[in-house]
């Protein structure tokens, strides 16, 4: 069993890739295990292509689970730490907070077009640990 | 690989925490699998500090999956078994079934507001079984 | 460690049985781990009993991400692939990519209504490739 600690440092809301880093660690031949250590960001295995599916996967969660200033999400208590928080969490209950990669012969078995992001969503900057286990 | 069974009893909709059976069952290193045996509850990491949060979680997903009696609903047909019961399924579908935390040095690596629930999504009291693996 | 690919043509949105295959090829014990290989399409633990439950979940996904010719999609910008396209993606987000399931003296610990399943976001015919890795 191999551990490490990924950090990822994010600046508001959205998709931080970190498919290289990971793919530099891992090695041999087991399942991959990402698990983020906070309730208000996630983990997502999502398309590495093109710019624009970042972007509006980005737009429909903030439109399905909009600010608690929006008169519609009125009904949220847990506001004070901002209008980003409760949301925030959430989403995060909505987005995996792990996930499970097999690896083969030291390269995960992603497919061609699935990159690991970490999902972002607060606004304000953030340090975010990403426990890593593989055997 | 070590194996057991957790047994929740739930009195309706919420989330039941289980943090602690679990923390005090796990040993040595490895990545602990806890999967729930039912198609209309889930498993969940979140926030343990304030109960806000799942007053919040609960209202939150009781108004994007409302009873089936919610004329938005009208168009589901599995309705025999309640009104709770096909958005049941629904929050089953949207929310995690299993989930996998790294186990370091016999101790989860939760972050500090990181807490484990049972989320039911039935009204009528249920027994719920949750097989934990760990290896 | 055992491995193998399961493989899948799907024709159009919809959930796709896969458990007996799935049962068929697990053995002895360990945690089994289901990977699929696409960001258009998820894995899915649902009630195997009445059909009536795939047909209700495939209607509130299509009524919570319509395609993009609604109008009230129009935000969307990655359309370019057809108008089921980044709806897909965005249930994939929301869906899971992997499954963990523990399997114990051969057989999978799924409860008595849980079956899995592919469920196919595109309407195009595809052929989904699904890793299986279980130790």
């Amino acid at each position: 069993m191999k551990t490490t600690l990924f950090e990822v440092s994010t600046r508001g809301q959205g998709l931080y890739e970190i498919t290289h880093q990971v793919a530099d660690w891992v090695a041999g031949d087991g399942v991959l295990t990402l698990f983020v250590r906070h309730t208000s960001c996630s983990l997502l295995i999502q398309e590495n292509a093109d710019p624009e599916v970042q972007t509006d996967l980005k737009a429909f969660f903030a439109r399905l689970v909009p600010p608690t200033t929006d008169p519609s999400m009125s009904y949220l208590t847990h506001t004070y730490e901002g209008p980003d928080d409760m949301p925030a969490h959430i989403k995060a209950a909505l987005l995996p907070v792990s996930l499970q990669i097999p690896v083969i012969d030291g390269r995960m078995a992603l497919g061609t077009w699935q990159g690991i992001y970490l999902f972002e969503h607060r606004d304000a900057p953030k340090r975010r640990e990403i426990v890593a286990m593989l055997g």
